[in-house]
C-alpha cells in the first residue's frame, strides 16, 4: 500500500527501506531535505513539506511519524493533522509517553482522523530482523494499516494490544523490563569478573546462549560485546536513559504496584553517572562524625 | 563411551536417556532400585551398589553424580571414591555450592581421582533441547570425558570455564541472574495487569517474543503460562528458592560487588512466602504510634 513516513532518522530511514523492500510505496519527509534526497535515491518518493506529502498520498491516507518523543512528536502530529482530512490515519511509531498518545488520539478524533500508537522495538537490528510492534488502535484503523505492520514486523511480531494509547503503554513497560534484564546480566557478569577463578567471560556468555535458562537476545548482544572486548576496557560505565524507565516506575507508583528491581535498575543508571555522589559523601561524613572513620579527601567536582 | 550415572531423579534419568540415545553405554545406580530397573528397561545397565557400578565400568572410569546438593552429594562423592581408583573421574552435575566442589576436588585429588564440576542448566527441557554445561575441570580430565558433554549439551552448549570449582561458580551466578530476570518479567507483567487498558497479556507476551529487545527463553515460558491461564489465577504467588540465589548474593558480598537487583529478587521470594510480614506489622505499628493511622487487626498466624 501507499504510506507517508515523517522523520528519517536511523529508525525512520530503516523502516522506509524495509517497507520499500516489502513492495510498498513510501512518500517520505524530513526537515533535513538531504535525508529525503538520500531515501529518494533508494526508491522512496520525496516530499518538501507535510502538505506536499499529504497531496502525494491517496485518501484515506496513512502517515507514519518517526520523530523524537515529546514536543517534536506533538507538534508533528498537529502540523500533519492540519494537512489531512477525516478518514485518514496517523501512526506514531516513536517512543512517546502513552499519556501523550492518549491526548493525540483525542485531538485527532475530533477531526475524524484515526490515531494509532505503534510501540516499536528492535533498534538497529530491525531493518534486517523486523520490528516488534505493540499497537494501540481502533480495530477498523488497525485493519486498514495492517499490511504496513505485517511488512515492518517479523512473523508474528505485531499485535493490536488494545485501544489507542495502549501500544505505547506496553512499549513503555517493555523498556522498563529491559532495564532490569540488562541490570541482571550486568550484576552477574560483575560477580564473575571479580572472582579469583579468572574466568573466560566471552566463553561463559557464549555457552549460556545454548540451552541455558537465561538465554536471550540481550545475552546474545552481551556475548558479542565481550568477544570484542573481554573486560569491556574500551568503554566507561556511564549509562544513559531515554525516559521510558522513568515512566514505567511512575506508572508503577500511580498503580501502587511494587516494581523494585525496575526502579533499582533506573536508579543504578543514575548512579552510574555520578561517581562522587552526594549521598555517598553524606555517608562518609556521617561515618566520620560518629566513629571517626577515615574520609577520602576530594570535592564535588572531582571525578575519578 | 562408557559412563556411570548415580542418581536417577528427573534430571539424572533424562540425562541417562539422552546419553543412551547418543550411543553411550550407561551404568546406572540409585538408592531406589525401582528407578534402576526402569532405566534398565530403557537400555541402561543397572547396578545394585556403587561398588557394583564401579566393577561394571572399565578403567579409567567416569561416573556422573546427579543427586541433591549438600550432604547427599558430599557423601556420594566419598562413598563413590572408595570404590574407584587413581585415574578415574567423578563428575558432579548437580547444583552443589562451588565451595563444596573445591573441597571435593581436593579430597579426590589426594587419591589421584579427577573431580569435574559440571553446572547444568536446562531443567525438564534438557532431554529434548540439551543441557547447557558450565564445566570446571583440569584440561586432561575434561578431554577424557568430552564425548559425554558433547552428547548432553546442544551444539556449542558446553565449555570448560576454568579449574575445578569454577563450573559450579558459573552455574551459581547463572541462577542469580535468572532470579533477577524472572523478577523483571514478573514486575513488568504486574504493571500491565493492573492497568486500566485491560490488556491481553498472552498477546503481549507472544508479540514480545518476535523481534523485541526483551525476547528470551524465559519470556517464551511466560507466554506459554499466560496462554494457559491469562491471569495466572490457578496458582498462588508463593515462590521457593533452592539456594543458588542466596549463594550468589553471599559471593557478591564476599567480593564487595554491588548486585542490588539480584539481592532484591532473592528477598522478593522471601516476601512472597510471608504475606503478614513482621516488617510490615512493625511499619503499621509505627504509623499508628506517630500518626494515629488506622491499623488492620489480625495476628501473626493470619494469612490472607
Amino acid at each position: 500500500m501507499k504510506i507517508g513516513m515523517v522523520g528519517l532518522g536511523r529508525m525512520g530511514a530503516n523502516m522506509t527501506r524495509r517497507l520499500i523492500k516489502g513492495g510498498h510505496e513510501v512518500v517520505v519527509f524530513d526537515v533535513n531535505q538531504d535525508t529525503v534526497k538520500g531515501l529518494a535515491g533508494e526508491g522512496a518518493d520525496g516530499s518538501s513539506s507535510l502538505k506536499d506529502l499529504a497531496t502525494k498520498l491517496d485518501a484515506p491516507r496513512a502517515v507514519w511519524i518517526m520523530v523524537p518523543a515529546g514536543e517534536i512528536t506533538s507538534k508533528t502530529v498537529d502540523d500533519l493533522a492540519a494537512c489531512l482530512e477525516a478518514g485518514d490515519t496517523v501512526i506514531d511509531g516513536g517512543n512517546s509517553r502513552y499519556t501523550d498518545s492518549l491526548e493525540h488520539a483525542e485531538r485527532l478524533s475530533a477531526e475524524g482522523i484515526d490515531f494509532i500508537d505503534a510501540g516499536t522495538s528492535g533498534g538497529v537490528w530491525g531493518l534486517k530482523e523486523g520490528y516488534c510492534l505493540m499497537i494501540g488502535a481502533d480495530e477498523a484503523a488497525f485493519d486498514r494499516v495492517e499490511p504496513i505492520f505485517a511488512t515492518l514486523a517479523p512473523p508474528d511480531g505485531y499485535a493490536r494490544v488494545g485501544a489507542p494509547g495502549s501500544g505505547h503503554f506496553v512499549k513503555m513497560v517493555h523498556n522498563g523490563i529491559e532495564y532490569a534484564l540488562m541490570q541482571a546480566y550486568g550484576e552477574g557478569f560483575a560477580i564473575l569478573e571479580s572472582n579469583d577463578f579468572e574466568l573466560d567471560l566471552p566463553a561463559v556468555a557464549e555457552v549460556w546462549r545454548h540451552g541455558s535458562v537465561i538465554r536471550s537476545w540481550l545475552l546474545d548482544l552481551a556475548a558479542d560485546a565481550l568477544k570484542k572486548d573481554p573486560k569491556l576496557e574500551q568503554l566507561e560505565g556511564y549509562v544513559d536513559d531515554s525516559g521510558e524507565g522513568r515512566w514505567t516506575v511512575q506508572s508503577a507508583i500511580e498503580q501502587s504496584v511494587a516494581a523494585p528491581t525496575i526502579a533499582l535498575s533506573l536508579f543504578a543508571r543514575f548512579s552510574s553517572r555520578d561517581d562522587n555522589a552526594f549521598s555517598n559523601r553524606l555517608l562518609a561524613a556521617l561515618r566520620n562524625e560518629f566513629g571517626g572513620h577515615a574520609i577520602h579527601k576530594g570535592g564535588a567536582t572531582e571525578k575519578s
